[in-house]
């Protein structure tokens, strides 16, 4: 009986929510708070483009602090300078949440060769994040081809000895290249882990890439459970050479690879969350995140990843101030560490939320590069979800077309739950994995416009979330 | 009464018409039929970004030719090389339009600088197309700032024995930057013509860009009517130089500014358009025209502006030959010669067009970069701006947008009557005036997946046309 008291009165909350919400949607539809909207949109991208400051922002975290692996210099660097940044841009409150993140080194720059008929061709190679050290002297070892983690699997003992060569390509006939990633991620972050066990040597994976190029593109792997004296190294291998390797490989499959590379995995080192707040005007309570991740590779800039979104997202703050439009809710800037190689900051964030009782409303993650805005992903219920495309007509002078159901980031959905509605920032694809994890992955890849309209594209859907989503406020206890 | 008659006629074969439109739309929203195309629509895509030929071309001719001002040796090869591949793309039938073009020449490199508190300053300009020369010993007067054609023409007489110094930048709020760009190109086009019955000495002008570079842009301008004494030299400044320069004289008002520049304009020379068609299969009288300009100024490679677009209109082709799609309508691709400083190709286009009776339905010109795809822009009467539109949910998926009324393209547009429907295909504006008409208007600018996608869209909605468009056939005489 008293179960379904709670089930009845939930019943009655759900509705009053649902007439609640009918009520907002009207709202939104009204022709002059339309107006009001429009214009504060409008507002937003004037300002971005004529005096934002993204663009300098990251000229300066790029090219004077540069890549900063988490647990790295440049990382503690990037700490200091982003609560700084916070500062001056004037949030209500600034702090640090310390979070211990793993520490792992690259060391000297690798080296990878082999011989064919008497010529020797140097590789452009580089150690996959968490990866072992090879020996000293390298390894040295035949090499066997496979496109698939199952391929692999099913060849079993016969990897004994070998290097195993991942090199399943990005599905170009893709549009959205994110999708042609997914579709072969499972080779860097699986690939040494399935193959140690059959007594592999080690395993090169191709370039996470659609482009036919000279670099090499980073990345996490993963080890599992594997114990120490079973990790075998992974390494990322460039595009274009993985073509030669593949076709040197049908004129000799006995050809001996050569890889040699230094990394380590040091004990976790103590870093840190950068977070800031512009305090709600009448729900200060109600939190709404905007974020993305401080810690980069270490082999370029971190330009677009995430340098992009780190600027950007301060810049939805600095936009807000600057045009002084005030939040009712409590809208606050996270700069995130550790989201590429382990994502701690982000654990961290969720478990400090949840012990200081923290009302989460919901969530805007910037990470996927520094281009010309799409739209954006939504993770939502379905109330909100219909709410955020409401405002097609709205955005959509502004390029935001693509506003579909889809994931946010990894940065904030830890915070997923119900009533939470979490977005991600959707830039043009094509370009993004020219650059992701490589050497050239700098600042001079990031036009200003597109980096500017970004952050206004981010404060206009912030600003729309802030004023009619739909809250949890009814529901808690 | 005859005239009655002819009236009656008219609305009757107008109703009719609007009848075969009726059924026309229906049957594109048949789900059978919207299958089918959205199945061509998908392997035009696919084939495209797997097996497309568009970047190589590009390849081939922006790093073999180069930069191909009309009547120079490189936009002869150019010819040479668009017949040559139209032909081996297999098109039914390929042949070259003589026309007659102007033939300007930019001479030696040019130079210009100013002293101020003893620091000399060299400053990056060039000459803009159809300019003269300035004397052997180059001109150096005090120069006068204007942000407007309004502006210097007010000044009048003051501007006598001056340099004018066309300064009104780029409206950096506009979204769109060929919004821009029209809203200043005036100063480039007009600003000699203006000052030079003044007794101005010369014109300098800030370069069309949003961004503050040290590349100076050249465009055309124009002397209009006045006669060969009174014409005073005209260059383009870099965007930085212009600032730095404002600034300066802000501080001595009385600096002189040095330029000289040793461009002519010769003789027309003889140049062709390139022309190539597949022959419609049900009604090849009808011509669809698919076209970009094979010209290109001479600073850079002629990359974007618009290498793009001639190898985009060709991939048209490409893409249905190699799908083995046969349109009803005969597809003529045209590489126009001499858009940037004359469109006499597109004229010359026109005129044999009529001369021959043809029957042109429609036109789509690329000529907008070869970035991510965006939509297309629609001169056409109401049915076929309707019916294009409709298409919307069918392009949504590959980015494409934006699909609103608008202008189409300078070659096409000579074409332009009520029954021909003109496109201009209009893909992501924000970088193009960072290269357009530069040194840096360079191949490595262009992004194989962005430019392949390009050529996609253009099949796809050149596809459509083919099948849907309604055409003049009914009120022809």
């Amino acid at each position: 009986m008293y179960k379904q008291l709670i089930l009845l009165s939930l019943i009655i909350v759900g509705y009053s929510c649902n007439l609640k919400q009918e009520k907002a949607i009207n709202k939104t539809t009204q022709p002059l708070e339309e107006k009001i909207d429009s214009a504060n949109i409008k507002t937003f991208f004037n300002t971005a483009l004529t005096t934002g400051k993204s663009y300098e922002w990251l000229r300066d975290l790029t090219q004077n602090i540069g890549g900063r692996l988490s647990g790295s210099p440049e990382a503690a660097k990037a700490v200091v300078w982003g609560k700084n940044l916070m500062n001056e841009v004037g949030l209500d409150s600034v702090w640090l949440q310390p979070v211990m993140v793993p520490h792992w080194v690259r060391g000297q720059k690798e080296i990878a060769n082999y011989t064919i008929n008497g010529v020797k061709k140097n590789v452009p190679i580089c150690a996959l994040g968490f990866s072992v050290a090879t020996p000293n002297t390298g390894i040295t070892a035949p090499v066997i081809e496979v496109k698939s983690i199952e391929e692999a699997k099913a060849l079993g003992t016969k990897l004994k000895g070998k290097i195993v060569f991942f090199n399943r390509p990005f599905d170009d006939a893709l549009i959205n290249t994110f999708k042609a990633y997914g579709g072969c991620v499972d080779q860097r972050v699986q690939g040494a882990a399935v193959c140690a066990p059959f007594g592999a040597k080690g395993v090169i994976v191709r370039s996470m890439t659609n482009s036919i190029d000279d670099y090499p593109h980073t990345g996490t792997m993963s080890y599992g459970n594997l114990p120490l004296e079973q990790q075998i190294p992974g390494a990322a291998i460039s595009s274009r050479a993985a073509n030669i390797l593949s076709n040197d490989l049908k004129e000799n499959p006995n050809l001996k690879f050569f890889f040699k590379q230094n990394c380590k995995t040091l004990p976790d080192a103590p870093s840190y969350n950068v977070v800031g707040e512009i305090k709600g005007t009448e729900t200060p309570e109600n939190i709404f995140v905007v974020g993305g991740h401080l810690d980069s590779w270490d082999l370029g800039e971190g330009a677009h990843d995430d340098g992009a979104g780190i600027v950007q997202s301060l810049e939805v703050a600095y936009l807000f101030k600057k045009n002084n439009i005030k939040p009712k809710n409590t809208i606050r800037i996270v700069f995130f560490m550790n989201e590429e190689n382990g994502t701690r900051g982000a654990k961290k964030y969720a478990e400090l939320a949840k012990i200081n009782n923290e009302n989460h409303i919901g969530g805007l993650e910037s990470d996927a590069g520094g281009h010309t805005p799409r739209g954006f992903s939504i993770d939502a219920n379905t109330a909100n979800t219909k709410l955020l495309k409401s405002w097609k007509k709205l955005l959509a002078p502004y390029g935001l077309h693509d506003i579909d159901k889809g994931g946010s980031g990894a940065d904030i959905s830890p915070l997923k739950a119900e009533q939470v509605t979490l977005v991600g920032y959707r830039p043009d694809s094509q370009r993004y994995f020219d650059y992701h994890h490589t050497s050239i992955d700098t600042f001079d890849k990031v036009n200003k416009r597109e980096l500017e309209l970004g952050s206004a594209s981010m404060a206009s859907i912030v600003y729309l979330m802030d004023k009619y989503l739909y809250t949890n406020t009814v529901i808690k206890p």
